[in-house]
């Protein structure tokens, strides 16, 4: 059964040039090419902790891509190849067809070629290694954060969260907001055109707080961001602030880059964004030599979440 | 949580030269050395399926790398880097201590850096991808096997499928069989030294003849073995034959490497395996014109086992 599956996913895998063995071997046989330094990120997807367990096939064969991809992007990477273990409780076929539908539209969108991975029996679970590649000296890193530089974020935070919180309670969910939890779209262009301006970036998966928190224990520094400058989504907007606030903030699963970048490079950052076509971004905060990262409310004053960040455990 | 044991982990995993940022951020940033090209595979270990639910948190270590860099083996592949998903009901640091007991020494054994993964919440289950380098054109693949060649394996087949069968019957289980179930040793030297030599070559994850099998599909070949020259480990020698047969035919676990190579380089293989220390290999049948793989008892007579090799599903 096993092979089968194989064969199902090998025929509708697209290839590229520089794959000189994909799948169906042992391994997959790849072309770095000359002057080009290898990116390798690996996430996994639990049904029940990472989708929701009505996701749809096609949704969680998307996300289980695009989170990867979203770490290829907040490392300033092009992507080049992946892998995918699937763990299914059966072989069902319609699952793996509906899987692939999402994977492969994301994939082909991106022009990552899937080159090899497993299938095996277990409780449902996707394991996917993205391979991407960057000029040396190049990559975006979570150190290299200085007192004085801007945050900014892409896109508008808060919106898979809102998702999931109506999901959770259940609540009608806006489609535009479920698409979001459901697709969120890795921000490659942007991480790509941020190389060289940026002075550090990750990828919002656990909440904006918690991953600038990162930024600033790799870097050394602190920050603080002032919420009313937290973009909202029009589907957001509707939500009065005290209630969106911990979602924009705190809220994960959006997969938007936060990255700094030092206040000369204002324009040129508002700029490659424009030139991309990918998302703007918004200055939302600044470094600073605190030992946290901390949020103003307008008034000035400190505004402390509920919870911060997912919690994996 | 999460943060903490990705902690633990980084503090414990060595690096090597070549890795430029390991553990710690969005991705692993590597330099591939020039002329060498990238191999890459990726296999997952779920709890009761690849390993039974009482085997030691330091055998399941060991046992998820192993897989992958037997992987490697059987493209005749130089090891380099790993990533590692390690999926937890809880996050338990015992656990994880115990499986870097295991995962750290086959690592080290080998030269090979773990640079990144994640840790998740869910069912327990081990995805690794080990990334491997060989020259341009010297890879082992499946395909390349030509009627006449001889077939033949490394070390001794059936010992891991001989201790899962006494683990499943509640029996006492020989320790000498049961280490070559939860620690197999991946073949590397044997599949570098087999480079330029052999035709093809797989590892023997799901049963020697399934296995072949894969050859033959690939290579557009069929195949018979002989049963009486299958090389029995001591303590599978005292079993009988007929009860021996389909651990050594069909069993799987093992991650031998089964190759095969022209009647000319009978020699060659002979010593070029003697010089690595690795293991010796045993010629145990030739790739013919037939639509499969065959087996052949003693007296001549064909040879059908119970059941073909490790079912996924």
């Amino acid at each position: 059964m096993e092979f089968d599956l194989i064969a199902r996913i090998r025929d509708r895998a697209s290839t590229r040039d520089d794959v000189v063995l994909g799948i169906g071997d042992d391994a997959a046989l790849l072309q770095v090419p000359p002057g080009r330094q290898l990116v390798v990120a690996m996430d996994t997807l639990n049904a029940g902790v990472h989708f929701p367990a009505n996701t749809a096939p096609a949704d969680i064969g998307w996300k289980a891509l695009a989170v990867n991809l979203s770490d290829l992007a907040a490392m300033g990477a092009e992507p080049a190849w992946c892998t995918l273990s699937l763990s299914l409780p059966g072989g069902d076929a319609g699952f793996v067809d509906g899987f692939l539908d999402g994977f492969l539209e994301l994939s082909a969108l991106h022009g990552v070629a899937l080159v090899g991975g497993d299938t095996t029996r277990g409780p449902l679970s996707v394991c996917v290694t993205a391979h991407g590649l960057v000029q040396p000296g190049r990559a975006l890193r979570r150190a290299g954060a200085t007192p004085g530089d801007d945050v900014w974020v892409t896109g508008t935070p808060g919106d898979a969260a809102a998702a999931l919180a109506a999901l959770q309670a259940g609540a009608a969910v806006d489609r535009a907001l479920r698409v979001r939890l459901d697709r969120p779209q890795p921000r490659l262009a942007a991480g790509r055109a941020l190389a060289g301006l940026a002075s550090a970036c990750i990828d919002v998966s656990d909440g904006l707080l918690a991953d600038l928190g990162h930024i600033c224990a790799a870097s050394g520094v602190g920050a603080c961001i002032e919420l009313d400058r937290l973009p909202a989504s029009p589907a957001l907007s509707r939500f009065r602030p005290e209630l969106r606030w911990p979602w924009q903030a705190t809220g994960g699963d959006d997969y938007e880059l936060c990255f700094t970048a030092p206040a000369a490079h204002r324009d040129a950052v508002a700029a490659v964004l424009a030139a991309t076509g990918d998302t703007a971004a918004t200055r939302i905060g600044m470094i600073d030599t605190s030992a946290g990262v901390g949020a103003q409310r307008p008034d000035g004053a400190p505004w402390a979440p509920a919870m911060q960040g997912f919690r994996h455990f």
